[in-house]
């Protein structure tokens, strides 16, 4: 999922370099792709719930994350689109935090090169996790089993008005690594779609 | 860091059934007792981090963490002490996130009670885990690697200023199995010290 563009991003990009190497240290593990998003939500009570990597956005550090717009998260982001990242690598020990602003990609959005996007991230997907989005509202209550239906999604067919992409933009990432007990803080100096430039700061873990 | 309390407690409450049930069938993994607990900073930021289940406080459903008086999150929490625990078990394919107030213990609380509670969870440590407080301020920057300096703690010293203990209150807590892909929310109905009451619900995952 971290494919060759991401990799060939991370030369420019100093916490990129240590991502793809905690990436391909724990690719044996299924769960090194999985990470906890926090958001703020009603009331502003923190929201926190564990999310999958989909690579990140092609010529840029904006990463990708698959999710069903009918969940609560959707409101709760285009109401207060900050976002921060956990991302735990449970065998090499590395922790990035990362912090940023998020995109809410639905059908309905009104940028054409946004709705390609989706489209892309759709079919990058397994048509098993596709027919996801084909499943009940998340979170309605369920009267019995009777919920657990065959659902059948042609392979060829685009995304379907459940499916939401959201991307997350980067602007400050803290790595901690406890088995060499080395703490950096990235961040970002300046703004742009296709370039970044980071200032990297060695702090006490 | 789960013990006998922990267990007794649990088959009156719903979802701490399920929680000692995942953290016994995750128990070889040596990050089963780690989870990311999300808070909201200034400026309204989520803010997410990693940290160690330490149990939960004798007699009622509270989560215990242990914590630097000296981070960031202190001063963030005692503004806004709302949290979710987003905990993922990644052999068992089991989700819980639990959200509640978050109490910030350290040794300047007027409370005797909650210092005994703080004192307890600082024996509780490895002393190992213990010198940890003895080091620099964390997210200090650092020159050069001079910050890594032989501690010693005095294994019967009581706890360092630098030692605190939070403890966060369950609200609610939303489980999802994807093994068998149920979802469950548990919502607390009464407030009390010693016992509460949950309602639980089926809903879609």
């Amino acid at each position: 999922m971290a494919g060759g563009s991401a990799a060939a991003s991370a030369l420019s990009n100093p916490w990129r370099t240590l991502l793809q190497r905690a990436l391909d240290a724990n690719a044996h593990l299924k769960h090194s792709t999985f990470f906890q998003l926090a958001t703020v939500g009603g009331g502003s009570r923190p929201a926190n719930r564990t999310v999958v990597f989909r690579g990140f956005q092609e010529h840029c550090d904006k990463i990708q994350i698959n999710t069903d717009a009918r969940s609560n998260k959707i409101s709760e982001i285009k109401e207060w689109p900050l976002g921060e990242i956990c991302w735990y690598f449970t065998d090499s020990w590395e922790q990035f935090r990362i912090s940023g602003i998020i995109d809410v990609i639905d059908g309905s959005n009104s940028d054409p090169t946004k709705l390609q996007q989706r489209e892309k991230a759709w079919f990058a997907s397994s048509v098993k996790s596709r027919s996801q989005y084909l499943g009940p509202c998340p979170g309605v209550p369920v009267a019995n089993d009777d919920h657990i239906k065959d659902v059948h999604l042609d392979p060829s067919a685009g995304p379907v008005d459940a499916y939401c992409l959201l991307t997350l933009d980067p602007e400050k990432v803290d790595y901690v690594n406890l088995k060499s007990n080395q703490r950096l803080m990235f961040t970002r100096r300046q703004e742009g779609e296709e370039s970044s430039d980071w200032m990297a700061e060695k702090v006490s873990p």
